[in-house]
């Protein structure tokens, strides 16, 4: 939490329950957010400007169907660039990333991990960083839980691969999911292998199984959200 | 962040937009609570079990007028001994501390400073440890703000004493709140001293007229939280 070289904030937006985190170079005061949401901006540039630090690039976990992104409002204002993953197919973001590309701001190296499930378009990133491993899980790995795996394209097979793969990052690393709704900031790899209760099943049959059994409401904001999202958050585009 | 002999949470209560902090010592397993909000009892001890740690103490900042406390359904729950600076005169807490006192919970070693001006019973926390220098400010030190002076024998002359005493700690310390209404979830001190409105005044009696001009409305919860937790939360104590 020191991060002599690293500037790390997590920002709540209540009324979507969504962290939004921004991580900065302490040296060259260069930085990225993930997962901005639309009506915080002034907040972000606010927090930027009293940090000293120059907005590099916005990028999303995947498609949000929950909230309204950002990206487009603060490409705008800022000139940042704007990436989203490759299966997204969101013509207004500046650049795309694929499974394996390493997002670089600074001496900040994120390491794009596709990870399937949520939505077709649901990434993860991983980096090794003095404040140990930090690992953005978006919807797919969540504090004792996992993104709904029911609509945009969801698909709990491939989730349950999904989570597979991050649990084959060391036991230490840092989960700091897009949201909690009960409060909790963070948890730990170790710690959601042996307490989440989506993680405690055979195969990905029976994953598929607990999955469908959920239920879920149609999430409210879904149907003005995607669209929205599509056009990066800005208003008739 | 990584601390690999402490175990840290910061925890959102969203109804009344309290973080609470848990503090573990990963080798003897012992813990405690920083406000803990009446209601969230549950969630603090599925935590705690989940990461095998034994509450040794919870304690609050001060008398809260905002929620009610867990102290004391907690030390009903878990045995767990609770606290409260000496100017509260609570009777149903296990034991009270005063300035200079140090709370020890295992490795950690909690320095008790009494900074009084939101309420005459206001402390803040000091602990230099692995994750850096941390301060539990209470409602004493907002993020860009300070706790409001205008009831419980709040003092803003003694607020801004209070506020000048924390800032001669090292800039880099963590600023860990009590609350925070904007989705913030830390600061520095060089941060605040930089840019916390609150903080850009000459003197003790600039202070006080800012604090003066502010006309708050009479907290909503007062009438209902400042009994409350003068019987430690507990109902019809």
């Amino acid at each position: 939490m020191t991060g002599s070289h690293l500037v790390w904030r997590q920002l709540f937006d209540r009324e979507s329950s969504t962290y939004t985190y921004l991580l900065g170079d302490a040296q060259s005061r260069v930085a990225l957010l993930i997962d901005p949401v639309a009506g915080q901006e002034e907040q972000y540039l606010r927090l930027l400007s009293e940090l000293g630090l120059t907005l590099s690039y916005a990028l999303d976990t995947h498609v949000h169907a929950d909230h309204v992104t950002a990206l487009g409002t603060l490409r705008e204002l800022t000139g940042c660039t704007t990436l989203l993953g490759e299966q997204s197919q969101v013509a207004c973001v500046s650049r795309t990333f694929k499974d394996g590309d390493v997002i670089v701001v600074g001496d900040i190296a994120l390491q794009a991990l596709y990870t399937p499930g949520h939505t077709d378009d649901s990434y993860s990133f991983y980096w090794q960083s003095e404040l140990g491993d930090l690992l953005f899980t978006g919807d797919t790995l969540l504090i004792r839980g996992t993104g709904r795996t029911d609509f945009q394209n969801g698909d709990a097979r491939a989730q349950y691969h999904s989570l597979q793969r991050l649990l084959e990052l060391p036991e230490t690393t840092w989960v700091l999911p897009a949201h909690d709704y009960k409060g909790w900031t963070r948890s730990t790899l170790a710690e959601e292998k042996a307490h989440n209760p989506r993680l405690q099943v055979a195969d990905a049959e029976e994953y598929a199984r607990l999955m469908a059994s959920l239920n879920l409401p149609h999430p409210a904001m879904m149907d003005v959200a995607v669209p929205a999202n599509r056009g990066c958050g800005l208003t008739g585009s």
